[in-house]
C-alpha cells in the first residue's frame, strides 16, 4: 500500500486508527477456547466488527509466537482475513546484521504477505536497509517508545532524535514510518519538525495513558501522517458472548474523535 | 543450565566455541534438499559432527521464520537433537514493552526450552527484565555489535558502555550475558572493566574478521567468561556430500586454538 492510498483509506474512513492484535488466550472469552483455533476465531470477529472503522491491523507477533505452530497457523489465517483495503502491521521489532535482516524481511514481506514490519534501531543501518529493499513495503523503525524503559536509552542524548535524523538517510517518507509513543504528547511538535512528512505509528492511547487531541494536535501533517493504535481497549471491552459487539463500540468512540478532528482539518 | 555447569562443559571439552545454526537453503549441499526436512538433516549432520568440540548452538531465528511453519517444525526439532550438556541461545534479537516480552519469554523458555535468547536493549529495563524472571534462563543483551550499522548509534556518547552499565542493575552475571562483537577486539579491555564477571557472546571471528586471539586475551575472565560464535565458516565448509566431515574440521580448527589459549590460563 502507497502513502497516497492510506490518506484516501483515512479520508473514507474518518479514521486513522490501528487495531492492534495482541490476541491472549487468557483474555478471550472463555467461551472461544472450544472453537478449533480461538485465536484466529476471536480475531476474524473482531475483524468484523471494526474493519469499516479502521484503516489498519497489527497483529503483536509474541502473543502468536508464544503458542508456537498452531500460533503461526493463527496468524497466517488471520492475515489471510484482514481486507486487501487496511494496511497490516507485523508488530515484530525485529533487526539484525544485514544477512539476517533479509531474512526477517523475506519472513514478513515474502513468506506472509505483511504491508510494514517493526524494526528496532540498535544495530544500525545494515540491519534495517534490508527492509527497505521490498518494493510497496514499509519499515516502522522504534524511535520513541511508550514504555517506562523508553527513558533509559532512548532519551540519553537525545537518541530517539539521532535515529530519526539519521535514519531519513536510509529510506523516504514513502517506505519508512517510525514509532512515537502518545505517551510523550509533548515531543510531537519537535519529532515533526525533524520528520514533517512520515507517517507515526503511536501506540500508548487508553491503557498507556495517551491522548489522542493532544497527539493529533501536534502530531498531524498534511496527509494525516498517524496511525493510533489502540489493542487492549478494543479487544478485551468485554469478556462475554458480547465481546465483539464491545470492541465495536470501543473502536467507534476512537473512531468518532477522530472523525471530528479529521473534519476540522480535511 | 548454569553459569558454573557451563565453565565446567568449556574446561571438559577445551572449548568455548558455539556454532550458529544460521541454516539457509540457498547453502546447504543440493543433494539434502531431496529430504523431508532438508533444514533439520543439515542440522542435525552439523550437531552430529561438531557436537564434541563445542558448548552452545544458536539457531539464528530468522532463517527458520523465513520458511514458515516448516521453518518452524525443523527449529524444534533441532533444539530437540541438540544434547542437553550444550547451552542453547535462541538468536531472535526480541524486546518489545513488558507484557510483550513476556509473551516472547514464553515463546523460547516454555513452549521451546532455549537456554537463553538475545535481547535488543533500545527500549529498557521493562522490555529486558520479563525475559530474567524466568529460573535458569539468561538473556544476552546486544552491547556492541558487530556488523558496521554498530557505528551510527552504539558508539554515540558511547551508548553501548551506557547499556552494560545500566543493565547490571536488572540482572546478574548468573542470568545475563552481553554480545560484543569480535570485530572491536580493542574494546575487550575496557568492556571488562565494566562487566567483569559476566559472559560475553562474540560473533563475527571469521568472516566477519575478528580476531580469537586477541578477545580471548582482552575478554577472557576467570571462569572464561567467552562463547565464540562460528556460522557460515563452520556449516558451508564445503558444498559437497562432504559437508559434515568439512564442518567438522573447521571447528576442530577453532577448538585446536581455543585448547591452546585455555591451556594457558587454566
Amino acid at each position: 500500500m502507497t502513502k497516497k492510498q492510506l490518506f484516501e483509506q483515512i479520508l473514507a474512513k474518518k479514521s486513522y486508527l490501528c487495531v492492534g492484535l495482541d490476541t491472549d488466550l487468557a483474555k478471550i472469552p472463555p467461551h472461544l477456547l472450544k472453537a478449533e483455533d480461538p485465536i484466529f476465531e476471536f480475531n476474524k470477529q473482531i475483524i468484523d466488527a471494526t474493519h469499516d472503522l479502521c484503516v489498519a491491523y497489527k497483529p503483536n507477533l509474541a502473543f502468536y509466537e508464544s503458542l508456537g505452530l498452531r500460533g503461526w497457523q493463527a496468524l497466517q489465517k488471520t492475515l489471510d482475513y484482514i481486507p486487501k483495503t487496511h494496511f497490516t502491521i507485523a508488530d515484530a521489532k525485529r533487526g539484525d546484521i544485514g544477512n539476517t535482516s533479509a531474512m526477517y524481511a523475506k519472513a514478513f514481506f515474502e513468506q506472509m504477505s505483511f504491508d510494514s514490519v517493526t524494526v528496532a534501531p540498535y544495530m544500525g543501518e545494515d540491519s534495517v536497509k534490508p527492509f527497505l529493499d521490498f518494493a510497496n513495503k514499509w519499515v516502522i523503525l522504534l524511535a520513541l517508545t511508550s514504555n517506562k524503559g523508553a527513558a533509559d536509552f532512548q532519551f540519553e542524548n537525545d537518541l530517539y532524535k539521532k535515529v530519526l535524523t539519521k535514519s531519513q538517510l536510509w529510506g523516504t517518507s514513502d517506505n519508512l514510518m517510525y514509532v512515537v509513543g502518545a505517551t510523550h504528547p509533548e515531543k510531537f511538535a519537535e519529532i515533526r519538525q525533524i520528520v514533517p512528512h512520515h507517517f507515526l505509528l503511536v501506540p500508548g492511547v487508553g491503557a498507556q495513558g495517551g491522548d489522542l487531541l493532544g497527539v493529533s494536535t501536534y502530531g498531524m501533517t498534511c496527509e494525516c501522517g498517524l496511525l493510533i493504535n489502540s489493542s487492549r481497549e478494543i479487544l478485551y471491552a468485554s469478556k462475554g458472548e458480547d465481546f465483539a459487539q464491545a470492541a465495536r463500540e470501543a473502536a467507534l468512540r476512537v473512531q468518532q474523535s477522530m472523525a471530528a478532528i479529521l473534519d476540522k482539518r480535511f
